[in-house]
């Protein structure tokens, strides 16, 4: 065992989009597990964008990240030392122990999870916080019925890549929006989604945006998975048919921008369409995390739901892999990789 | 019988805000009742919101009014000649004969009601479309429940008068918003809301309309029937607690502008408050209207549900009249009396 680790805290609170002097990386002395503790050496980080929310002051659905301390992620690990009952060295666990090498605590919200049958880093994404997003709002929200036709924006990400293909099992067609020739030829090669559009092909050329989306969703859009807002999601509004059912799980497109999120332009498609649009944040429904988490590990361990990772190599790299993850730079779930 | 009555047609689409140029009045041969017919001589016509959107010929909910066909739009009167078993003279009946004094048809979706205990023109007011849309968004959009807050605009309108006090009988504080102390006063003191907001008073300081609102609603809001639009709209989503409900049933603020309804401003409240808003058009739901409009009319008639009617005298005077409720000029229920 080291005498100490690696953490990076907030430094400061972005303005507009976020740089390399919002975080610092501090070294600190490893704690020893006290009566009742485990410490844990983190295998991997998730980098998620809710966590560009938390480096706000301004209110959100969650309590702002403290500056100086270190910043919010989920991680995946291994007991190191333990002397709780609960946990033995070794075992192979999912916490919420942040940007950081090891963490230390009491054990509570410490998950022990099967590496044998699920790859250790899956349960970052498609069988954890992202696949149970993607699980809760399609299930929950969207509830879709075979046959219609489900949009989901970020298609090739942890989110909406679990959301597609979990739409195809539901008998829907299934549509990505993505970014570039590469993400959308994954989407439709190796996930499986009926169709998908590139909205970068479009530029700033909103009739081609639309008639792109037109050619994939040829019977209109019954339910739409929103990861990203702005241009996009208005686009996808226009196209919805009556009764459609919108869930709002992220508008990442706004998240650097000082003015937030553009606003939804034609409210009137409300009445047109009779939709029903609903955000969500998937921790606020815990209850739901065991059924849907069996669900997504399953078809995960039987080769049915498929998923892609980018892996920054250290602690040192998050900051850098974060930017990029608010600029779609990353292809599929975005990680950093620690030990 | 005469030989002739008046109706009013669209002449022309409006382009932004409607004008006595729209509209044209004809005098035209009065049908005798073939077999299997009924002629009625409408008593009162009603004037609605969502004539507007009819009179365009852009993608709506409905088929748009063609040009020189008289003006949709619901009836209440009396029948004066019938070939119908179902229908005898001086049976009073709700129909949809549109701005005219005669109506003539095979009584298909005529409605023989009781004048008894409820007034004739109640029909097309708290017993009839309108009381419907109150009862359909509140009960089946937002699901009140005992102690929440419910806001309603447009409050001394038919609508929300209707949603206020359906509101109150569901154990909800309910704050109303409507334009001018008279207005205001009435729906506090006669409908017996908790609170009512004179957006008009703020008159374009939004922070005196944010101010206001906060006051009439210390414990948020969890439950908003929106039936304008725009600023106000825009300031109530800010007000909205977590999981709240919003049903939209009308924009009318942006119903006379080329442009349409202002734009919802700030998308990402769908997330910090994990709203569900949701579009709907009584008429999709005819199966429910027995059961509500029962309920209604016990409540008329047991005088537990109070409104309000502006009429205007005279075929004539529709136009105008129909000008002022798109201006908000209307107080109460607006009607036209024919007879």
């Amino acid at each position: 065992m080291p005498d100490t680790y690696r953490r990076i805290v907030l430094a400061a609170r972005p303005d507009g989009a976020v740089t390399a002097e919002n975080f610092a990386l501090e070294t600190v002395p490893l704690p020893q597990a006290a009566d009742g503790q485990v410490v844990v050496r983190n295998d991997y980080l998730s980098l998620d964008p809710y966590m560009r929310g938390r480096m706000n002051e301004s209110k959100s659905y969650a309590v702002p990240q403290p500056i100086g301390e270190t910043m919010i992620g989920a991680t995946v690990g291994r007991v190191v030392e333990s002397r709780n009952a609960k946990f033995a060295v070794d075992d192979v666990v999912v916490g919420m122990y942040g940007w950081s090498e090891y963490g230390c605590s009491d054990g509570a919200g410490l998950m022990k999870v099967d590496t044998e049958h699920v790859p250790e880093s899956a349960y970052l994404g498609p069988v954890g916080m992202p696949g149970m997003t993607a699980w809760y709002g399609l299930n929950k929200v969207i509830e879709p019925k075979a046959g219609e036709t489900i949009v989901v924006s970020a298609a090739s990400g942890a989110v909406g890549s679990v959301v597609g293909q979990l739409a195809r099992l539901h008998g829907c067609r299934t549509v990505g929006i993505a970014g570039g020739p590469d993400k959308c030829a994954y989407v439709t090669d190796e996930l499986g989604f009926d169709a998908c559009v590139d909205y970068k092909a479009a530029g700033s050329d909103r009739q081609a945006l639309r008639a792109a989306l037109e050619d994939a969703t040829p019977d209109g859009v019954d339910g739409y998975f929103e990861n990203v807002g702005g241009v996009v999601m208005n686009t996808v509004l226009g196209r919805l048919n009556p009764f459609a059912r919108v869930a709002i799980c992220g508008l990442i497109s706004g998240y650097d921008d000082a003015g937030g999120a553009a606003p939804i332009e034609n409210p009137a498609l409300f009445l047109v369409a009779r939709f029903r649009m609903q955000g969500f944040i998937v921790s606020d429904h815990l209850p739901l995390w065991p059924t849907g988490l069996k669900e997504l590990g399953t078809l995960v361990a039987t080769g049915r739901l498929k998923y892609r990772e980018t892996i920054a190599d250290g602690l040192p790299a998050a900051p850098e892999a974060f930017m990029g993850l608010l600029k779609g730079r990353n292809f599929g779930k975005q990680l950093v990789e620690l030990s």
